[in-house]
């Protein structure tokens, strides 16, 4: 095999974005060899830009059952990524999936271990993490040179959208649709980047308000307490409803702290003691430890979409890595279910969550339409 | 009367300061009149800079009889201060008190209806409001031509204090002695602006550590989330163990963005439509309304305690305005007291707070010690 063949299942805003990339050649590895969608609208569209005879189908069970693909894309609603992408395993089929992994953690276990018993690969799209700055931002803290976290505070409310954004889809912003509103449509990125770079909290305490800002169901305003397994707290703020909305993540470690400024500024205030050791030892009331404050250089790139895409070619042609492993899109939902979980209950949620709970309290959600 | 007569009861950190300020000459309209420590120590230092025979007592109450003040300035801790302020009053003494008001608002309100009754000057400590970047932030929040408020967020972290502070005395961070942490000691100003800007919160949940840096028994790490009564939302994060610490101040409303950095830089993104509007007509899903970014300008003043002690004397002599009123301190200490019994009772505070269980829960702690 030199070319991955996709099938991409629903030609939706991010499957119709996919279906161009790959007709206008714009990743190496992979070559566009099936789309699905359930509506005639949908495949009207995808016709007018594919040649004669190009395979399109109603359903992704199709395409799965095609022949004519060796991996498929999940770009569907919420609900549908793991039963769509265990439908794939059985086949064969590599998978990656658009995010959410799922909306429930419990469905979205199934799904990871059918994966892990399959021979295929299985990538999750956080495109976010190909973004320079937030790689940085991980190798930094992961590397542990700045020490141990202490506070981390992400304030991550320029996700605005009028309420004709809502209005221009049924399924949208509802518990049966979509599952969630800015926490799991917008923020599973913010999520995912939040563990991948301060790993995963052990307790979270959130105030969810639903259709504050909008016309809507679900959640449209989030402020999250976070407690790390080390002691460390942190905060995380959502919200569609910001203008203009701010976009500011701030990570401090025992060595210094780190200020990442609308995905594209990186500040390092650099200690040259442990503060740890600093505060035991300093002799003055009023001392402070110095610090050096640098700009952090990258490389700049920040490929997206078709980065994410290019290594999962990899990955299939030639066993390189993936930009995130498909099993990791459980923790991203997992700090969602928790956040949700939390606010039904007016609680402190521990982690992990308790899903069989989480997924009684989604479904009375389900059941009570517009509530 | 040309000059205000003034006596400072305490002669410590705060007390001292104030005591060469007004030798000095750097008040107009005010003079240094008597002085008052417990301590033999301290009162040899307050000997060694002023006149001889100048009246140096070893009780505040001495003072407040001697008949050679006007007005007295409490600096002494803060458990101490409404009934010494009570004292002043019933006899017909001025009182400028150093934050906080108090230590629990029951003893506070008290205060307060005393000054009321009186017929004396009654001014707060609030140096911080003499800041020209939170006064104009004041302006432009509470001018209204901003809209209402949608959110705040305020980290406030460089109060670093290593643990040298605390073990500098025996009464520092102890609920007998102290009252509280960050909250009761660093905090008072950032709360008093927090209201004096925003207003005060309907609901308090706050989650406070307490010796989680320092081998103290109060709190030095603190996250709280507010809700108002228009259902805006806002956080409150501080500690005095981050190195570097950060002092962001953000306040988003309907017509921009308002963010004071550091103290001393303001900038505001301010909207052409009210964004409640925009969201309601806006036709595409992913509009956003235009924003135009200013840097706002100030008068740079930064008077700080003299400005307030400045005030204070004009407020005796002429009437003009006090920097912060005598009755608005029990604004910041409703704040804290919400924030440490939601900590106390794991769950969210209305305000106005239950005074009496405050105290009951506050009490048990001082009796406690070490805990």
């Amino acid at each position: 095999m030199d070319k991955v063949r996709m099938g991409i299942i629903g030609i939706g805003n991010m499957g119709s974005v996919h279906i161009k990339s790959l007709v206008q050649g714009l990743v190496p590895g992979m070559e566009l060899a099936a789309a699905a969608d359930s509506l005639e609208e949908k495949r009207q569209w995808a016709k007018g830009i594919l040649p004669k005879g190009f395979p399109i189908y109603n359903e992704g069970s199709e395409i799965i059952k095609s022949g004519k693909v060796d991996a498929v894309l999940i770009a569907v609603p919420h609900y549908q990524h793991p039963p769509l992408a265990m439908e794939a395993f059985r086949a064969g089929l590599h998978v990656m999936c658009e995010k959410p992994a799922g909306v429930y953690t419990k469905q979205v276990r199934e799904m990871n271990e059918a994966a892990a018993k399959s021979n295929v690969v299985f990538g999750m799209m956080f495109n976010q993490r190909t973004n320079a700055w937030y790689r940085r931002m991980h190798e930094l803290v992961q590397g542990g040179s700045l020490g141990a976290i202490k506070r981390v505070s992400w304030i991550i409310t320029d996700w605005y959208r009028p309420q004709a954004y809502y209005d221009s889809g049924g399924w949208r912003a509802t518990w049966d649709g979509e599952g969630g509103g800015v926490l799991l449509n917008q923020c599973p990125h913010n999520l995912d980047l939040l563990q991948w770079i301060c790993g995963m909290p052990s307790k979270v305490r959130a105030f969810c308000h639903n259709g504050k800002w909008h016309s809507i169901e679900v959640e449209d305003d989030v402020t999250a307490y976070l407690e790390y397994p080390n002691g460390a707290t942190g905060t995380f703020i959502t919200t569609t409803a910001d203008a203009p909305g701010t976009n500011r993540f701030e990570v401090t470690l025992e060595m210094g702290k780190i200020i990442c400024d609308n995905a594209n500024e990186l500040t390092l205030h650099r200690l040259s003691t442990n503060e740890r050791e600093f505060c035991k030892t300093a002799r003055g009331g009023f001392d402070r430890p110095a610090a050096a404050v640098e700009k952090i250089e990258t490389d700049g790139s920040n490929e997206q979409h078709n980065g994410v895409l290019k290594a999962f070619a990899g990955r299939v042609l030639r066993g390189t890595p993936l930009v995130a492993e498909g099993r990791e899109g459980i923790n991203s939902l997992a700090l969602s279910n928790a956040m949700h979980l939390s606010s039904w209950l007016d609680k402190t949620i521990a982690l992990p969550i308790d899903e069989d709970l989480f997924l009684e309290e989604l479904n009375k959600r389900r059941a009570r339409k517009g509530s």
